[in-house]
């Protein structure tokens, strides 16, 4: 018999069942739910929250490399997506196409499409903007002064998907896509690098996640783009999550848009352009990155609360004395800074028991509680948890502690996350050169996580589209080959035959 | 012969063609245009960021009220619209409607939507979401503990409309709605009513446009309301446009979607719910109050930019000087504050000439322009102009001077629209007892303008649908029930029926 379970806030635990722990992770922190549209999910107040403060920050770095927003249609006519061979063939599959614009009484009671208001060309909902953008480019760009044209757009999405999981895979997502135009071949690939480095900082220093960076096969390139690079990041389960894309799309799009200007000695010339986003699947990320089995963990900087101050009391009379101290604490903290917004602190008056209140508040990943009960009103203090720590490392702090503090805590618990998730990558990032070594690193070892597996392995590919296809069928795939790893070539795991540098394997989500 | 028109930045002027005037505003603005897709506009960079600010603000006003943001599906199955009558019925001849979820080959080449992949219900493109919140907040309301619940949601959304115009009236576009529910009747009708405050007190503190409150008519009542609530502007033409409403929805929504909690007693009480309002039509509204013919005029609170810096030179020598000079007012005007963020300031480098640059940031209506040219580096100031006075009401300004006054000069600026707005509507409001006035005082008199005529009409009605309908063929709507307005009772001004106080007659957007 194996020793009494610690009590866990979510169950299963992450060993006992990786998936369903997600889920239960999710709804305990009450962030999202399925809704009752097929593969559309309502993302509620504290995740939405979080997108949030995602969204600002992620705003202000594009605009800091000179991005300005706008906001283009929500439907691609039919032949608009048709325009670029390879990106229609990658979304016609999965799209959700409009063809009706009012429904009437039908023969049988109830409301039908009305077939009198078929629409004359079916409209798809996009699933992403590059044709519908593109066709707005090629009226703005005439000369080469109005390059380059940097454009980013916050919107939602739709791609048909049988198969969804919250956040991760949804049929509707919301996301950012970028959208730019240059006079140059050079100018559209520093974007695009510019841009993937943009991401790899917010997701590293801003949502604590160790990433990756690479470029991808050719197989695995988004559909119309001669280069796709991506952020990539190990999550739990030690599976590979695509954090971000920057696409450097070449001539394609402009000579399918029309998108050309006049160069300096009048000769038109076709613009280059280039793609790159960032969506909800983010918050996907983060939740397998850095959550444990008492739930959610959110690091400090993309907290829609920084600290929780949690009121215990019995009756009326201590309620008054608990609560006074308590406003004391939040005014002091709530003129704090934390980064680039004050100090967001939430104080829990609901009317439900002291272990109950503090459960919900772990479960939501808030980086700091601070506990107060009629003792603490004595001795002018508060109980201290990071939620980053154990349940019950409490420090008893004075109020002039807690506050002269809580900032620092919050940049180590900012700190100890990414440290935490990069140390567990590396653990599980092994460099192989045996086939029989690779089949077995990818071959679950637990019956209770099906795709549990090594995790990230670093070996030799021949570049050859067949060879990743056959490994493919292992749920290998090729992430990336990575832009910082050594270059040293060597021979491909699977056929022997000569590679330039190792690439990245995983299974991913 | 009448003498010789001074120049305008907008051809036509709004005496010569109102309609087209707008039109041009608003591409010379560059804030937005018309898309391949037939009914929906793209907001361009200049337009999108004016909404950003009124999100922003909006925003704010919301949280401070205690609301907090969500994301609900963009689709809404048939069978959940058709759960409210009323409702149905006042959307169904306007919906977007998706069909099919894949794109296949078709007989005769392109693409068709696959047969194979029909859906089993159609899915309506959200033209508002009372419906499918509604199956949220089913599920989140179980105890009264649970309420009120407050949620608002940033969304687009599809109303199928024939004859569109940029931001007035599109097919789709964006706003935010709020819905919550309430324990209690009072309770939805304070939040009904606060909710219409916070919009009169943004409309007019913020984007500087007076509104009248007031009650909606029956028969202009949101679908399913069971009352509605408005605030009403008047635009340069004299006609209404509705700038925002707050809809009480009485249990109809909570009885078509199952929201009930059970109360302290444990008797299950269906809940009282809310929903309220404001879309990228108020950037319309905007531009048709505050435009003169030189284009755009943007009151400073929302301004993209506060400040147009630009650069006049001759050669690269004065060049030279003169950035130096401009960077050194850009500099200090940036380290000042305006409302609740920084001073913006636009410095304008492009290669253009000093006239077409001068206009070009008339045109986009920005606060205050400031010319420095070589003698302003030799007299260390500048030429500063607001963008409310003429375009050669110049004042010569000391660096000093100028970035002292400046945030008391934006103050000005927003004060002397809402003012002139405020006054414009005063001359054009009248008070009207007698029929045949009243129809002369609707009835246009200048050929350029068919549908310009006097303005708003306080006029007693006997509160009879058949006689609301009557005047509505002659264009003119009664806009609300004025909730500030003088309550004497009267005549009816069309049948001489008792009539309990005056509404708000106008024709409207």
């Amino acid at each position: 018999m194996g020793k009494k379970k610690a009590k866990t806030g979510i169950s299963p635990t992450r060993e006992e069942n990786y998936a369903e722990w997600y889920q239960q992770v999710v709804r305990a922190a009450d962030m999202a739910e399925t809704s009752p549209v097929r593969g559309c999910m309502v993302i509620k107040p504290w995740g939405y929250a979080i997108w949030e403060h995602m969204q600002r920050i992620l705003d202000g770095m594009f605009k800091a490399t000179g991005h300005k927003n706008a906001y283009f249609p929500l439907f691609i006519p039919k032949s608009f997506l048709e325009k670029e061979a390879s990106h229609v063939e990658g979304f016609a599959k999965e799209c959700a196409i409009v063809t009706h614009h009012r429904l009437v009484a039908g023969p049988e009671g109830g409301l039908i499409a009305d077939p009198q208001a078929e629409l004359e060309e079916p409209l798809v909902v996009r699933p992403t903007s590059e044709t519908i953008i593109g066709a707005s480019f090629a009226s703005w760009v005439n000369s080469y002064r109005d390059l380059p044209l940097l454009i980013n757009q916050w919107a939602n999405v739709v791609r048909w998907e049988l198969r969804t999981r919250l956040f991760l895979r949804t049929a509707e997502f919301l996301w950012q896509e970028g959208h730019t135009a240059h006079a140059t071949k050079d100018e559209a690939m520093e974007e695009t690098m510019r841009m993937l480095d943009v991401y790899a900082d917010f997701v590293e220093n801003h949502m604590a996640i160790p990433v990756i960076k690479g470029r991808k096969t050719e197989l695995e390139r988004f559909p119309g783009a001669l280069d796709t690079f991506c952020i990539e990041a190990m999550m739990q389960d030690r599976k590979a999550l695509q954090a971000g894309t920057s696409h450097f799309l070449g001539q394609n799009f402009a000579k399918a848009s029309g998108i050309k200007s006049q160069d300096q000695n009048e000769t038109e010339q076709f613009a280059w352009t280039t793609s790159w986003g960032v969506s909800t699947r983010l918050v996907g990320a983060l939740i397998m990155t850095h959550s444990d089995d008492d739930g959610l963990v959110v690091p400090p900087r993309i907290a829609p609360a920084h600290v929780a101050i949690l009121p215990i009391y019995r009756d009326e009379e201590g309620r008054a004395a608990v609560m006074a101290h308590v406003d004391q604490i939040a005014g002091k903290l709530r003129d704090k800074r934390y980064g680039d917004r004050p100090l967001e602190v939430e104080v829990d008056t609901r009317d439900l028991r002291g272990g109950e209140k503090n459960w919900s508040w772990i479960k939501r990943g808030v980086p700091i509680r601070v506990e107060v009960g009629p003792r603490d009103v004595e001795s002018g203090g508060a109980m201290v948890v990071r939620r980053d720590q154990g349940i019950r490392d409490k420090q008893s702090l004075t109020v002039d502690e807690i506050v002269g503090k809580v900032p620092d805590m919050l940049d180590e618990i900012q700190q100890s996350l990414f440290d935490r998730a990069k140390a567990f990558r590396e653990e599980h990032t092994q460099t192989i050169d045996d086939w029989d070594e690779f089949v077995d690193y990818f071959t679950p070892k637990n019956k209770n996580q099906p795709e549990a597996h090594g995790g990230f392995a670093l070996a030799h590919w021949c570049g050859e589209n067949e060879v990743e296809e056959q490994i493919k069928e292992m749920k290998v795939t090729i992430r990336s080959i990575p832009l910082d790893g050594d270059d040293e070539p060597g021979q491909c795991i699977k056929t022997g035959k000569p590679s330039p540098r190792r690439v990245l394997f995983a299974k991913a989500y």
